[in-house]
């Protein structure tokens, strides 16, 4: 379906834009720093305006690993149509996402030079989920890594007050 | 369902860091023009691209009109999860899609001093139907004028070569 693919379509002009814009200001690191920033930013508020949205039930969740696995299934669900492959934690609020074939990346080759371009298609993802999780009643930190596209791990790391 | 209000969530967050980004640059009418065109630009990229995932079939057209009424119905429908409500020509290469209800500017206040705001949240959906058609191999000139919102009208005229 047409509407399944928008969102990766939109994604994609997104960080181009973005990208051409910071490079004009500053083509350095500096101005990929900012576009990361940006990106993550503008995740955070969609993720956060998403969890708004969700049925009252999803917000009576009691345990922190069952919000993880929300996220997993039914947040990947309607952002991906897909889900999560694995779920990992130390039981010490560190949990690790693996998705074996990230969309945002699969168009990508997968030649290890085309891993440093990977963090501007994963900044957008990190920031949804710890919006996600915001509004949830979770602070957290999200970082992704990738060893071989267009496979990647989403680290959430729940910040304790 | 949360996948519904994707596309509006991130296209708000779009508008809103184009608006930011052009205005440090040029804080006058110049900047604002750019963003328009910038995101006209991205919107005739998605259009291309969702143009291209159509079924066959729908490449097969015949008529004009028949392409107009797909982008209505079935364009329509997948982006915003409705379709669009009349569709009017003078039989010449213009044509005139009015939406009584536009979703992205359902959530603006009505009154007439948001109707400067209107034009930044019709540039990409002017440039989606411009990518698209342009994909189903037909050239064409879109713009988008509001009376009261949140109705608006989005004119295409047909370029012919």
């Amino acid at each position: 379906m047409v509407d399944a693919v928008l969102f990766e379509f939109l994604h994609t002009e997104m960080v181009a834009e973005l990208w051409a814009h910071d490079s004009d200001l500053d083509p350095g690191p500096g101005g990929q720093k900012t576009s990361l920033l940006v990106l993550e930013g503008m995740g955070f508020r969609v993720g956060q305006a998403l969890g708004e949205r969700l049925p009252r039930e999803m917000l009576a969740f009691r345990e922190e690993l069952d919000v993880l696995k929300f996220l997993c299934k039914d947040l990947w669900g309607a952002v991906f149509q897909k889900q999560m492959d694995s779920l990992r934690t130390n039981h010490q609020g560190t949990y690790v996402l693996q998705d074996s074939s990230f969309p945002l990346l699969v168009r990508m080759g997968s030649g290890l030079q085309y891993l440093e371009e990977a963090p501007k298609f994963l900044a957008f993802t990190c920031g949804l989920l710890r919006g996600t999780l915001s509004t949830l009643g979770i602070k957290s930190l999200v970082t992704a890594s990738v060893a071989a596209l267009p496979a990647c791990k989403f680290q959430v790391v729940i910040q304790r007050s």
